[in-house]
């Protein structure tokens, strides 16, 4: 059914042949496409439908979308070729408001532009670099991640049974992931039974992406729908909870695919061990706390009509934010790159 | 797309032309379908295949379903007859194991066969007279429910907003509802601003039927994916959660829907009021706790096929457990036909 991969081998974001391969996410698990992105606006267009999804994914594919802007751009004079790459800027930071990997990214980006050299071709040669950079820097940052998740998850039992809801994985990064580098991590070292998924509606990232990359690497895997997540809690099923991050605001609270909150509270209530996996990239210190987390709406058809099909009379309403917040209160730790931190230290970092 | 209906008229089981008609759940909302149910067979099948689904319809359909077994008894001999009619009510009892009305009204309708009278022409008729005072006494009971839900909703705000789950409606029962009663009789005493409905995965009875059902009464709604209930509580969105219940075990533990057990937890994290609406038949009190109540797993293309396309890889393994256990610690009040009662005064009752 799905083209047999390595899980070593998945990387939603390549550049190959002068043009940027993404995975075709939206036809996952059913159809492995990929596809071919040669300019901005397309980059713009994938990440907007999520044929490229997760937070550090989209910060890689803007930074090569930022680059593609670039090259095109026709001038040799500095301070134009700037503001025509501000534009491209702009136009990519439309496209998904609540991952700050987006803007950070971008913002990376910029700085090639405004600090390396007068020479415009010289400047479109290292923007290339730099997205490959961060590419290469997210990869190894997942790597990290999760071994300092297998640090501390908990001790008992040994083999555990981990929680986890939408795709925090290799498709969700540059490669490996970071909630589910923390589960591949835990594979590795022989310390993970099983992993729980949810399915998250309403675009069941979990159902199509996540069990997909179980499968791909071998990690047994069951599926549930996200409601039947507090009664696994009940009936002591699970050992952890382990969830990526969108956006930290940097009293620790976070912000992550709609239902996070929910897990987090039901997690508590179980006295279940609550981590985010998410680099130090995602912490947005500009942010006091997590009301100030942008939250996405997304269309509604997308709870209307689930893969295609209308299930709803005319005549009702709907509410589809895309994301929620969950309170650091609730979360055990999160797990980056230097290290599992306790939320409330995060600030610390900054200085 | 659906066909106009008063909200009065929605009856699930209906008795004409000495046959039984069913509103066929499974293709609502989108097609508006009756079918015939002729004898028992048939009625156990569209049970077990949620043609009609919900505690107390399932109860009126089950005696119904007695009914059509007993016409087709040939024998005149009281004795031969109640043998062959208890190999009906076993062949009905195996169709749904959790909704306790399915037992209680096969036991009613067993009942009248042994202790009304000799002839067995008489016995029948009378067997057909019990299923309907049964569908008669459920539907009053459904609006008492109302009733005394209305007295117990919270004073503040005025008009509320009113979350609930699955679909405990006039499609769950003879007519008018349990949850969806209460619901109804807010709207009537202009008590109601909103419902907000969990679209209840893995057969979306939210989405399908709860919303046709708001729909048909004028009711505003609001259909959110499950796993938005946590966000809509955290945003103050919600005054107060109403659901049903398929069994109550006598301490007030009480099975209902998939999803209930984790809405309660949330409910109580936020201090918001848990309500579950049950008519008294759902009380077993033969079962000291939630513990007891077995809990019915339906097949897994549930939820890796919904509306007909498979979403999941092959490798993944399921868990479909259709129901869970909420226990009294976390519902506010159960709302019966005699009025709320907090759930540990429930085992009073009994006396």
């Amino acid at each position: 059914m799905t083209q047999s991969t390595n899980f070593d081998d998945v990387y939603p974001v390549q550049w190959r042949d002068d043009q940027v391969i993404l995975i075709d996410q939206t036809r996952l698990p059913l159809e492995y496409k990929e596809v071919a992105i040669a300019d901005y606006e397309a980059m713009g267009h994938a990440i907007k439908s999520m044929v490229v999804r997760g937070a550090p994914a989209i910060g890689v594919a803007a930074a090569y979308g930022m680059y593609l802007g670039a090259r095109r751009i026709q001038t040799t004079e500095l301070r134009e070729f700037v503001v025509q790459l501000e534009f491209v800027a702009d136009q990519l930071r439309q496209t998904r408001p609540t991952a700050v990997n987006l803007f950070w990214a971008i913002d990376q980006m910029l700085n090639v532009a405004y600090h390396s050299g007068e020479n415009v071709e010289q400047i479109k040669a290292n923007l290339l670099s730099q997205a490959q950079q961060i590419q290469l820097d997210d990869l190894r940052t997942c790597q990290a991640i999760g071994a300092a998740g297998l640090e501390v998850l908990p001790r008992e039992p040994h083999q555990l049974t981990i929680l986890t809801h939408c795709n925090a994985g290799a498709l969700a990064t540059a490669g490996y992931g970071t909630a589910i580098g923390v589960i591949r991590a835990a594979w590795s070292a022989g310390r993970l039974a099983r992993v729980y998924a949810d399915e998250t509606r309403p675009r069941l990232q979990g159902a199509k992406l996540t069990v997909w990359e179980c499968v791909q690497a071998g990690i047994p895997v069951t599926l549930i729908t996200d409601n039947m997540a507090a009664h696994c809690m009940q009936q002591q099923r699970i050992d952890a909870v382990v969830v990526g991050a969108d956006r930290i605001a940097r009293n620790g609270d976070i912000a992550n695919k709609i239902g996070t909150y929910g897990l987090a509270v039901l997690a508590k209530m179980h006295a279940i061990p609550f981590f985010v996996a998410a680099p130090l990239s995602t912490v947005d210190f500009a942010l006091d706390d997590g009301s100030q987390i942008p939250i996405e709406e997304r269309d509604p058809v997308e709870i209307y009509q689930p893969e295609g099909n209308r299930i709803t009379p005319e005549g009702a309403e709907f509410y589809n934010p895309a994301f929620d917040v969950t309170p650091a209160s609730l979360i055990t730790a999160i797990i980056t790159e230097q290290g599992a931190i306790a939320p409330e230290k995060l600030a610390d970092l900054q200085a």
